[in-house]
């Protein structure tokens, strides 16, 4: 439609019926979305076959169904995250291979096409971090990464780190989640010479401030190659691991 | 050497000079370093052809002067971050080709080895933020990137960032560097589905909190895929862009 | 009455029937309210026609339905915010045309009287910032103005915002609601020359403490033109964007 | 130039050297700056006759000078916030007609053309404060305003700002500078019904942490019609309460 | 009891049935409670006629019940605050002469013996305040004094604690209840001569942060004699006030 | 004088010159400080025969040179709080007389008329909190209090403060000035049934926060009967104490 | 098993199955919790009978009693903090002789082995601390030690403390427990010479923060020989105390 | 002299002179440090021979110099922190044998008397922490210890902290002093069952505030047996260090 508009506005050029003040005038306010940026919005919305992710914290079951409804007949990917089991339930009778991750309270339902890429792998410091890190983990495999995962690997036993040292190396980006003192990134930055990317946890007590401690234990890591996403953001450090991961050219819409 | 205690150890268990219990015994307590972990340490010490980068902010002149002599001595890189002008002075007298970064405050002697690599992009908001994205343009380039620059961009006059619209797209990492309300990362993570690095930093005024506000409004991002490291530091980030952008094997020691 | 006994006051004095010493005496703690500021505040309350608006939050219903009966046997506007379905089914109870604005919690019963004023626009990031928006606009609407929206053009997909330039450069004073980093304000500042007015919203994950992350954001923006209210303050901004649109002599009592 | 780009683009479809295919293509990626936006910022940057104010913090003398001698060899006005002696010693030497305002650390050359608009009062609580006021008064006057001074009215002694309040009533906007508890804008805004722009100082002692306290109180005031700039922010106050008191079309690029 | 051990100790000294040094020793860890201490402590605990004021919060209400039950039995008089309706039900089965301020959320029973003491005003800014300007009433009284309030007089609308000037120049010390901004404490201040107790109230929204915007306006306030206590603290400054208002001798143990 | 103008106007009105309309024009916006309110002010600054204390952080020695000319001119009695040597000899220039408190940096000329109010007690936990204390003397002093010193009995050592028991209650106010943990106010509290008045101070090392770690201890105080000025603020808990200490109709201007 | 691989490695050395080379390349990679770390672990898990702490606080009751299930099964000590009543039930099914502390919120099964240890001693300030006192005392009596109480004892009623003098001397480690002001652990600190372990609790009300303010007056005592844990970590002073009880090398695996 | 004075009363009452309700009278107000807490006092003071540790910083070099000569005339031990280079000058006029560690900014004259006791070790993450490490050294020296170092062992590089496993595994107490992420303590926790006692430093950028990133980190740690002390209180952690290792009876006066 819209290029549609352009390409009349561009023909009218041509046939002599617009003249080129005219046409200039008409391009100054030529509506952005409509050519370059819904470009990029398209794809971004279908990047990996799946139009949007559905961030259900703060959403009805019947507005998440009705999101899902409308992707799910697109012959999208569906992507959810921060689900209940009552959300789940509505999604599955719209589509029952629905997949629901309860830890990480994530849903799917369809698979990314493709060949899955290796080299992320999600290091978790507690049990109760697990959550963050599932979400992390579905969001990575949603974007078409086959991931790798090591939990309970705190830095207070860390045997249990070093002991996977091999499993570590050959990872070619870490997502590592952890709460109270947020310290497991700065070993594994220190263990390694990959990208890590850290996602402190609201786990914690006393002083913890609903992860605060952990974040700014993460961005005063004293090891080089460490980034920082919010507290409890596993989706955004399984997107931006996939990124890292896909970046050479074969991430393509 | 250490290689070479184990070796003697072993070869005194092959020849039957040491019992195998007393062997257990001293590989119990065996010196971490000398084998495993010290490797690791070489390799990062090592890796692009220089030991250690120098923080100089709270080292004395001789201080950085004792430490670049020796790695100079060793044949190596030298990359020094934090320099003032007196250090830079310093560091001429042992090496006359040292070459001095006045806005970003790194001092550096020598280039990386072999081809250097594509793909990394900084962006800048304000003229205050150049400071620490020349910080984050020096580090990447020491560890073998070719850096481009597009600095200036901020969110108050979008034209400017709209413009240069094609720069973005091409760039395989983005660092994004902005002070006062650290929203320049949010829209940059919008045009581009690449890996983005956002940098808070301290310039702002009243509520800035020394780039506090930058640093909550980087983690807080409405946009998927942006990782935050800390206030200024632009080493950090240019240190994870390198990562990323050498990720597929090529980056080696 | 007041001015009843200051006239009497007067008159004692005119008649000779109360010393010039006494009536100074009178005079130095005479009543303000009753003369100078009961006048200021009877402007206050009486504007647009309604005398007060209720605060619902942390009052009881029956609290609210007995100052909304006065309010309306007076025959005066009723106009209450942060209210809920129970509160809308009692002010129902008071007078059957009550208009409840969900998704903004607010109650109005009556129009504003004399021709509506255009000018304002309020502007939102993203879909959970609505509520307040709605906040903004209703209580825009019942000082006697026209408002337009413009929803959900977060900074994450700028060609929402840059496809509606028109509409934002139309507007005499423009409401920006918006959570999360808070970067919304500084890019609509940066693109029209008119008064902006800032609402950081409590949506947000993380590190975002309740709108504090966007309330910094906002303060810190590098766009000239941009003044804040409170967190989730819908109200407040409505305020002061119809102060700030009838500034001409036609915001009468 | 780049209208000519443009120009030449069109005339290649007009007389059929470029077909349209290709058009659409290079205007996918036309750059905004030159046609739109660009144009946006020569609105910005020109209004009122003056490209650019000068944030003298953090810039060297020889910076601010030269970006001085670009301006006023353009034939602007030249307006610069947190100004030096010895920069204002700098711009002397460019043009003996600069205006120093010590107080307020500002400088300006030229005067706004055309009439000045009247409205503009600038009430401050303490002699402290009055720095942030001045700056207030300048911008709002390089603006094109006549602007009003009320100082040291603060709440402790409240005769001052009560005898004084037909000027309060009389202006059309009015900011409000006060430190330590930052009460006054509530007391004005109940007051008076024009809005008031709110601009905490960082003048206090013990916990008042910069302003931050009279920050919170301006943000938490009970009265409606108050909005707030970051702390110590004259500029922002003036350059707002300029947009406002001209909002009725008079205020023209 | 315990004198009477000293008196014995003291006694065996005087007829030589016990030698200095033993004494000495015994006197070296003399339990100071049983002596001096104690004799302070009787002093607090009975002061006025009750032993023991009852903090409910975080109590349940069997315990407060056997609190009370035993501070009754011992014929003092009662004052317990933060209590519930279930609380003062429990306590009416001890004593039908059980007083509940429901809105102060204290229970008393008793009056203080001897003549009530004049010269307290508690002023409160907004309705919101009124339970905890109670808590303070009811401390006040239960402590011997005639309380007098003054409620409703926010800084929004001056008129209303400016008409109330004599009774504000009347009390000899005034307790101001604030929430929000926490204004009120600096205009009272500046318009007496008098000891103002500020007492910052939880009551706002935002960021108000609990009371702490209140809290940190009241420290910073710019009116010299005003002293402040902790959020919601009513009982505190009740306290306080009761001992300034009685301290010429005649508050007795 | 402007008792004159009120005086003229109701003669104007009692000789038939004025009309009753006109006679309440005029004082409806009768300059309020010319009649009630200037008397306040003269009441607060002439209080105790000096008109203003001079707070002389962040003004310049001519600036309190030139505003304690003037006092002195006035017969009036001079205080100086934050001052320094070099002011301190600007003003024994004026007055050969000046007493400078060096550790309390207070400077006064002249004494309190009138007897001397005992009954003001200041303690000190540290010797580095005694400046603090010693402008809390001397502002009691200079209102016309004997005030009495006890210093350096900080909770670490408690037989100190023990040990001057009967110094505390024979006091009728107290001042406690602590640093650090801000226990000591708690301590007295729970010794003496008079009013205390807890000072922070900023002394303290790592997480004292400039004294926000004593003023938040001295808030959450256990004992009954503590009130709190602001970090620092000696002038402030002087103030009070001589409000309270003289509150029984003898504190006149 | 492990030790069985490395035995098996060193057997092959010995045998010449095995070449130098390839056991060093097999021990650089030696997993090393099979041979040290393990042990340290081990250790940990089994000092003193118990293998594991179970913090009950964000697991399901099935979560403990599974945990439990194994823990008693292998014949070990079982110690739960932040136990509910349900969840000791469910251990109750599994054995009969489990102890519930129900102020501390402990659940306990067995007695640690040998003799215990004399001199902890856990002060609290008020009863709202008991709780966490609670949980101090009974980690440190399933970890070997006689613990004795002194509760009630805050700074507001120092007798209390003092009287108690014996006790406190007697000790040899003191777990100071105590919310609010946080004051106790500095006087008990100047009255011994002994280890002192504070424990802030979040029992406050107003701007205690959750404990924030006691914390904070801790890490600042004034008294040496004191440490912090963090708010409301009983389990954490108790474990430490016991190390420090028992750092005689009588605390053995 | 104080117990001669008591004696003198016990002599009174043994001798009749005294009558025993006057001697009751006498001690209950008996000044309690001239008996029992003054030794208790000196005890503390003369503990290990040296009676006040002197904290230099906010005092003069004269005052400190003065302090230091009563000591020294005393023949006490001195020791002196935060002090300087002009200190030690100063110091050393009274003493030749004074000696300065220049980076932990500590003086001491003189000698523990007797054997000094084995195990504690002090270890430190970086560089930049040794100065705080350093004044935990001599804290523990003085008081009689030897003390291990075991410096620059962060966790960025793991396999010099494991290195050293038999250093750590010997200790009885360990100091661990990190800034940044604070994450040291933590891990040393892990691989030892000894009492820890982390020390925050104030190194760190950005987002460290201070050393409240490190605090908060070893707050939160999730090791058992870690204890805190104020940021860069290496003091501190010395004094309790010495409390712990001495804590077996042969910790005398």
């Amino acid at each position: 439609m819209n290029l549609d508009k352009l390409k009349t506005l561009l023909e009218g050029v041509q046939h002599g019926d617009i003249d080129i003040d005219a046409a200039i005038q008409s391009l100054r306010y030529l509506p952005f979305e409509d050519i370059q940026f819904s470009k990029v919005d398209h794809h971004r919305q279908l990047r990996n076959g799946f139009p949007e992710v559905i961030f259900c914290e703060g959403k009805t079951v019947n507005h998440v169904k009705e999101i899902s409804r409308r992707i799910l007949a697109a012959g999208n990917l569906l992507f959810a995250t921060r689900a209940t089991q009552e959300i789940y339930e509505a999604v599955l009778t719209l589509d029952a291979s629905a997949h629901f991750n309860e830890l990480g309270r994530t849903i799917s339902v369809g698979q990314p096409s493709g060949e899955l890429h290796d080299g992320i792998l999600v290091v978790s410091a507690g049990t109760s971090d697990i959550p963050v890190a599932e979400e992390a983990v579905e969001t990575a495999q949603i974007l078409g990464n086959r991931v790798e995962r090591l939990y309970d690997v705190g830095v207070a036993g860390l045997h249990r780190l070093l002991g996977n040292h091999e499993t570590l190396v050959k990872a070619r980006v870490i997502i590592v989640v952890a709460g109270m003192e947020g310290a497991l990134p700065s070993v594994v930055g220190g263990l390694v010479d990959k990208p890590v990317i850290a996602v402190p946890t609201s786990v914690g007590y006393g002083a913890s401030f609903g992860g605060m401690a952990a974040l700014l234990g993460m961005l005063n890591t004293c090891a080089a190659g460490v980034t920082v996403v919010n507290i409890d953001n596993g989706f955004g450090a399984g997107y931006s691991a996939a990124l890292i991961n896909q970046s050479h050219g074969d991430f393509k819409t």
